[in-house]
């Protein structure tokens, strides 16, 4: 019935059309007491965890995914990365004059179906419409607001020699299957991206009894960014041994042909955990149980020596330093 | 200092311009110790009121306001719309490659002193950069959490006989700035946006003992579209006295001119409240008392006969009806 049918301008004017819009496809979609009050905001209740993004990837569709799964992936990966179980969350859309209604539609389903897996209310939102050719497709943004599990707060400050460091799985999948959505690059064959929820992991560690002292997805700046943000709070040098890090074959063929630094790819279903010595064992046990983090692996370990440095100890055997990605080397990929 | 400078690509990367940028501009701003922890997400605690908003309007600089004043206001009049007192924000901004650095400044420091002045403070956000041609200018998505201040929640959904509507100051304002801005109309003079925050003045007027029934910020489709939201929230006919509306000659004039209907322009600095027919006339002696809303009137009554509709006595003495607007007759204003 919607075959063919194009966001107007209409949808997102406040007037008739768009209040009817969000009650038949938002509100019936997500409803819950708090959404169907009709208010201008929600009553939540309780201490949280707050968290917000904004994505735009270009095409909104890849292999693997679309920016409806971006989105609410990465509001869940970043509330479990504070140790918070995901509870509500709020949505905006902006949305490009003439977007094809029905994948908008399907963004909108893929997100409610993951909140409802997840059991995460929505709990408010808007939608915009803009101008054709004022802007490409669609934008979300997306905020989170989570119940801490730990009795501490994450990121911690203090780390200790020997403290080790747990890659959930391969790196680089999402960007290279948007760069392929893209056009930017070529090959035969599909790279499906890595972008999944985690906070059910995350939530299950916890459970277990684990006590991470940092956690954190893997997105922009790729693994490498998350390292020496990880050496810039601590105030610590990390090092990480390349042979334990886990390949995704496919991924490394592309990036030695297209010369790509595969440690600054962004993931959106990769983590970075830390945990110390004695707990390593049982959190890698823990997380290889969930198939989205079955490929994770103690790839490497703190020196608390007071210096801020990223060591990679190679393949060969040589030793290099692991930089902060320094700009945006590739194009939107979240 | 940053004469000339652009905004980059890398600015929005996650790499560590991206990261120097945030601790420059944004940290350093609105320091507070849950936005210098550094997490993926904030801990903050308490039952609570949440919103969101998606801002695009273009150009993003008009009399009397900007993107960024516009932004914070409608998450403030948002939760003072649920009778909630503002606490915590986060903001994304989506920024197109190239935009002006200083203008970028101006906006995030407007937006900063309005947070100063009601003491709210920005608990987490995200910075995206999108290709030059792909958006046009910037967007601000922005989520505002606040504390309730009354022990029911807004809108309350049973109206009687008699209660009254009170609008807080004349109409139209924002819109007229805008398109002007835009260059959709001209006029001699100046015509200054009505984006105000109006959280002060609802905070007063609940601690003054008015108990609102309803409170909404008049925004996109205008007084019309409240006023319709409004008598279908409630299922009740609304009697509205266009002798009493608050008129700005020169708005008048303008939409004289232009076939604009002022009923359904947006405003972002206006409310439209309903009391019990006894609190009326302390209540709009409270709001007069503040310069945002000295204009406040009693504009129309309830006569609650579970029919849904919007009648307004004309000035000649008439009665039409007051629709909902269908959909977006005018081009992006928020």
């Amino acid at each position: 019935m919607n075959e063919g049918k194009k966001i107007s301008l209409s949808l997102g004017s406040g007037g008739k059309i768009s209040f009817d819009f969000v009650k038949k496809e938002i509100i019936s979609r997500f409803s819950n007491p708090i959404l169907d009050s009709l208010g201008d905001g929600a009553n939540i209740l309780n201490n949280l965890v707050v968290t917000t993004d904004n994505f735009t990837v270009h095409p909104e569709f890849f292999d693997g995914g679309n920016i409806g799964i971006l989105s609410f992936c990465g509001m869940v990966n970043d509330l479990a990365s504070m140790a918070s179980k995901p509870m509500y969350m709020t949505m905006g859309l902006v949305i490009e004059e003439g977007y094809d209604y029905k994948k908008l539609l399907k963004i909108i389903d893929d997100i409610k179906n993951l909140a409802d897996n997840f059991d995460v209310k929505l709990i408010c939102g808007d939608t915009k419409v803009v101008e054709k050719g004022k802007m490409e497709g669609i934008h979300i943004s997306i905020t989170g607001i989570g119940l801490r599990m730990t009795d501490y707060s994450l990121p911690v400050k203090n780390y200790k020699n020997g403290d080790k460091i747990i890659l959930t799985g391969t790196l680089g999948e999402h960007t290279i299957s948007v760069l392929k959505a893209k056009g930017a690059i070529e090959f035969d064959g599909v790279i499906n991206s890595d972008v999944a929820p985690l906070c059910g992991v995350i939530e299950n560690l916890i459970k277990e009894g684990v006590r991470p002292k940092f956690i954190r997805d893997v997105t922009r700046g790729g693994f490498s960014a998350v390292l020496n943000e990880l050496s810039y709070i601590g105030n610590i040098e990390i090092l990480i041994d390349e042979e334990k890090i886990p390949v995704n074959d496919s991924v490394k063929a592309i990036c030695d042909i297209y010369g790509y630094d595969i440690y600054s790819l962004a993931c959106e279903g990769r983590m970075v955990i830390v945990v110390e010595d004695e707990e390593a064992e049982k959190a890698v046990s823990v997380l290889k149980d969930f198939e989205v983090s079955k490929g994770s692996s103690v790839v490497g370990e703190i020196l608390s020596n007071d210096r801020q440095l990223v060591v990679l100890k190679t393949m060969y055997g040589g030793k290099t330093i692991l930089d902060m990605p320094l700009g945006e080397i590739l194009p939107r990929i979240c």
